[in-house]
């Protein structure tokens, strides 16, 4: 579960660059040309991480389908965490708290770019159920673009009670939906705050709706009438950032 | 150029229900036992829409790598524009007017969530040059959800004449960079304005960059310090469209 697999180039540099004690393994291509890729292999040996050289077609077989440009690492995580590290996790982060709930995000793209976002706009925590997500593989990690290996990550195995402890502790559970009355710039949005994104086509599951502590909405116009879970997540932490330094 | 492949149940469905005059043609696999390419196919018959049936290999042959669920259709665009058309639709926008310039985008995952983000934040107008864009392929379009079908998109030969041609007729054009000094939270966004958004990578052009009015940037957090392309697009319109709510 915490050993991850990073795949190409630029996963295994910005690993390297940033996070190098956690990288266990590098993997090259035998046959590889790539300077890039011979690069990180140096710089892999000066740092004393371990290096396989494997047939390029392992990689192929390895990477789950994604460009691996002849170099993959072993990364072990050391921001994944359960729901006994919640309170913890919780005294850890600035007032007024930030947490990102996304309940039931399918696609790994979306998935990826919701972190990347969450990073972008100082996210403390992100929470995430542990079934029905579509989990940190590596499609998601390329698509947070680095944000998956720094940002804290709670893998909840229930997340109603998480949302429970959460309002115990004094955090806003406030989740996105389109039909709430209330919209993003009505709400006053500058208190500790748990926001919650439903998944892709369905929005929050019924039983996380009746835990929040109120609804909110984004003002939608046009015939389509729907956006991105990722994009609708950005306007929603930015509209809470803008609220919180005018303050 | 104007007539475009559809591929898959959703766009067809979309594109049926709300464009059927556009649709020239159905195509749906000999073999299909999906029962929804079987309800388009009937939906297709009553509206005097034209069906052919194919083997599914040639489905598989056009569909350019995407899931045809064994339907595509031929649809006739017709929210496709040039540079002559500029100052028409100009002439036709909601004040104050509200363009999107996306100067370079290259993925068409990310130009699609672009054009149904500029859907639900009600630009009047995307525009992009010829050259040097995803174009609004089969995989853009699905994306965007429906938006490629319906908002206003020019295709710029010369993106700069473009923008020039904006300023003579009132329009600030507005870019988003990492290293301007005023951000979207200062700026005053409630004139008629083009916001224009760079490329993943690289931002802006230089000379997209010069004839900008002045530059905005999103405030940062964060260890990865930038967004998606189509998650900065958001974060920007929104809030261009909160402060003209708020006037």
């Amino acid at each position: 579960m915490k050993r991850q697999l990073l795949i190409g180039i630029h996963p295994v540099e910005s690993a390297l660059g940033k996070r190098a004690g956690q990288v266990q393994l590098l993997i090259v291509a035998n046959e590889t040309k790539n300077p890039r890729a011979r690069a990180l292999e140096k710089q892999a040996r000066e740092l004393g991480i371990r290096i396989e050289s494997r047939p390029r077609a392992v990689l192929d077989r390895d990477c789950d389908g994604q460009r691996h440009q002849d170099v993959m690492a072993e990364f072990e995580a050391n921001n994944l965490y359960g729901e006994k590290d919640l309170d913890h996790l919780l005294e850890t982060l600035d007032e007024p708290k930030l947490v990102l709930v996304l309940d039931g995000v399918q696609d790994p793209h979306n998935l990826g770019a919701c972190l990347r976002t969450a990073d972008a706009a100082a996210v403390g925590l992100v929470i995430m159920p542990k079934d029905g997500t579509a989990g940190l593989t590596p499609v998601a990690r390329r698509s947070a673009a680095g944000a998956a290996e720094v940002i804290p990550v709670l893998m909840a195995t229930n997340l109603a009670r998480v949302l429970r402890r959460l309002k115990e502790q004094g955090v806003w559970v406030t989740g996105s939906a389109d039909a709430a009355e209330q919209d993003i710039y009505q709400a006053d949005l500058t208190g500790p705050m748990a926001l919650v994104m439903g998944s892709e086509g369905k929005g929050m599951r019924r039983l996380t709706a009746e835990l929040c502590d109120f609804l909110v909405r984004i003002p939608m116009q046009g015939t389509v009438n729907s956006l991105n879970v990722s994009v609708a997540t950005a306007v929603c932490l930015f509209e809470i950032k803008r609220q919180r330094a005018k303050k």
